[in-house]
């Protein structure tokens, strides 16, 4: 039963581009030695990276086991990260990581869900083990899967332990990305044009949104040719109607209504790096209100793209957008786009530099960027954003998909 | 470019069964009386609820906004709960929430990722207004979307209240499900079975592992007739050959080989409520000692579903399987199910009851499990699972997949 197309193992090993893990073990000691320099400045002597993308980052660890407490401990000195998870998904661990078995520590299931044990209970023994009882832990206080219960356990069970927090610590060292994770985010771009092509192919009048969410998602995964599509960090997004002015609702069975809009906000995922990229599709003919911000938010993407070079900051790329807005008669103000890369659920945004008139980050080659110039309005909403990555004199777009609004 | 078959927005609006929100307003209501009474048990005064499930089950809130700060606040004698969440996400609030716009508190965008500002400032200024200073709050402490970040902001920022950790209060009040929940669970059941028989028509040696799962989510997602489907809290595991040892792996290019097996852990959901199960696919003639962990476990998961009953505990079933098992030479201690309902990135589970020795928690009528005994062994594993609900009597499975081993 097997397809036509499909490849033979042999065939298989013959093209087979990506080795596990991503990079080489060179790549992940620099990263390594880039955050215990960091460390060092802090006065951390053990990080705690429970944060996913920053695990994927140092380690390659890669699974959907973050439900249940997990990190990497980095020492000040270490020569690889360890890491520390549940029982279960050593086997996980040992299929995705460069470090060596003496670097992995599982926990026993008998302290998943099962109060009042808990695994921190592990982790500060873990610590304790590895420390000789002193030291300053850094954790990450805003990464989701490092929560309050964790963190009150392992410290009721270290007492002997200094305790700071650290978060966006590896965040920080993510943000100018190498050469090769650009390669990456330049095949999620490949991804998100095909998903939207296959988007616009199946939109029209009376099909029903969930029917365009699963075509989107059997693109995402099925890939283009000569590489698959991972899960993405957020779900495809594609409110429509007056529902367009909520741009977080996800889809249900509604059908696309004549003279109404839809966008989509999509991101094509590759070995876990991100190409976030959102159209726009009318059905219909546009009234001149949606041209005019059609209109309006190509020129704003245009000045923003202009603006957004090494020798300016983060704010600069906003200013750019506010003021070309206005000009057009809308008034966007706040953030319009935020600094993207590796990404689990629930978001695929770095949570480090913004695009907002605020954020005085200055722009260096290698950063990458959504940005994400929408208009919510009170009863409908476009939007029409691009990746971009900084180069040495300007940016450029990660994806390569028309910039207006697609009418069917 | 319609596709055939789709629906005019007329017909739509003649079919269309489910209410948005899901359920009655005197439902949610009595949800949150059961809520308040346990409140006043514990002496908590203002519960934030910052679970995504948990929000759904008392407020109807539905939108993939919790990687920012949101919860609802329950008063102990409010007639409803507030909502409280970013400014942006206040048109997805409208348009999902039983509850009416004065319950609805939005925060600015400048406080989104821009420190040293934080919404845990805005929480706090809300709480103090609400309590008049004065009063304990409870809040989840490994809910994943209320960080530490956020409990020490809104701690010091609101130094006048009292704090308790009220981690699965609401949890353990969606232990026992209505009727109207079982119905959406059996939906979600139908949608699991039609993603099992696509993974199966699709399956075969030297298919790419991603392609089975592009094809599993198009069906996920498209649906069954007259129900679309939702994305699951977990996306689709589908580890092969050595790579099945380990349980939360996902997917990537590599073809079936012959003679090696494949599991798929999946869930069908309808209105985020949850159907997981998995199924194991063997290419070629199944080792003798695959045919014996087939059998151990269909025999397993007939004496735990006999076990399953009122007047029976949660270890009741452990211990049936535990038995069963290693009548048959198979030693597989620990946890083998879990709660189910309404779930969310990262889990489907509802962290509550487990099917584990040491839980003593009675059976009732209307509680809902993922039954799950999966023997992963050392370069192999196997998943044959069902979910059940606990009937009068005894048990019921949510869905009909046929529970053996199948072959391609």
């Amino acid at each position: 039963m097997a397809e036509r197309g499909e490849l033979t193992c042999a065939e298989y090993d013959r093209i087979k581009i990506m080795p596990t893990p991503l990079f080489s073990p060179p790549t992940y000691r620099r990263r390594l030695r880039a955050v215990q320099a960091e460390m060092q400045r802090r006065g951390v002597d053990i990080l705690l990276v429970a944060d996913p993308a920053n695990m994927y980052y140092l380690s390659a660890y890669d699974g959907w086991s973050f439900y249940v407490p997990q990190c990497l401990i980095v020492l000040a000195k270490g020569e690889a990260p360890l890491w520390w998870g549940r029982g279960i998904d050593l086997a996980g661990a040992r299929r995705t990581v460069w470090m060596e078995e003496d670097a992995l520590f599982g926990y026993s299931d008998d302290y998943v869900h099962n109060p009042p044990h808990h695994p921190g209970e592990h982790l500060a023994q873990t610590l304790t083990d590895l420390s000789n009882g002193r030291g300053t832990v850094g954790y990450e206080s805003e990464t989701f899967y490092f929560t309050p219960a964790l963190l009150h356990s392992v410290q009721a069970n270290a007492p002997q332990l200094s305790w700071q927090d650290a978060d966006g610590l590896v965040n920080w060292q993510r943000a100018v990305k190498e050469e090769e994770e650009i390669a990456h985010m330049r095949q999620a771009g490949r991804l998100v044009a095909a998903m939207h092509d296959t988007a616009l192919a199946v939109a029209a009048v009376g099909v029903q949104k969930h029917k365009i969410a699963a075509a989107v998602y059997q693109t995402a995964i099925a890939g283009v040719p000569d590489i698959y599509g991972d899960y993405a960090a957020i779900v495809p997004m594609l409110p429509a109607g007056a529902d367009a002015a909520a741009p977080h609702l996800t889809w249900d069975d509604t059908p696309l209504a004549e003279n109404s809009g839809m966008f989509l906000e999509l991101a094509g995922c590759y070995r876990r790096y991100h190409c976030p990229l959102a159209r726009t599709i009318f059905c219909g003919t546009p009234p001149s209100k949606w041209r005019a911000a059609e209109a309006a938010l190509i020129e704003g993407i245009a000045a923003c793209m202009a603006a957004a070079k090494p020798q300016a900051v983060c704010g600069d790329v906003a200013r750019a957008l506010t003021r070309t807005l206005k000009k057009q008669g809308f008034d966007k103000q706040g953030r319009c786009g935020y600094s993207i890369g590796i990404g689990y659920p629930p978001d695929w945004g770095e949570r480090t530099m913004s695009l907002r008139p605020q954020d005085e980050t200055p722009l260096q080659a290698g950063m990458t960027f959504h940005l994400m110039p929408g208009l919510w309005l009170e009863d409908w909403g476009i939007e029409i954003t691009e990746s971009i990555v900084i180069t040495k004199t300007g940016c450029e777009a990660l994806a390569n998909v028309e910039r207006r609004l697609f009418v069917v």
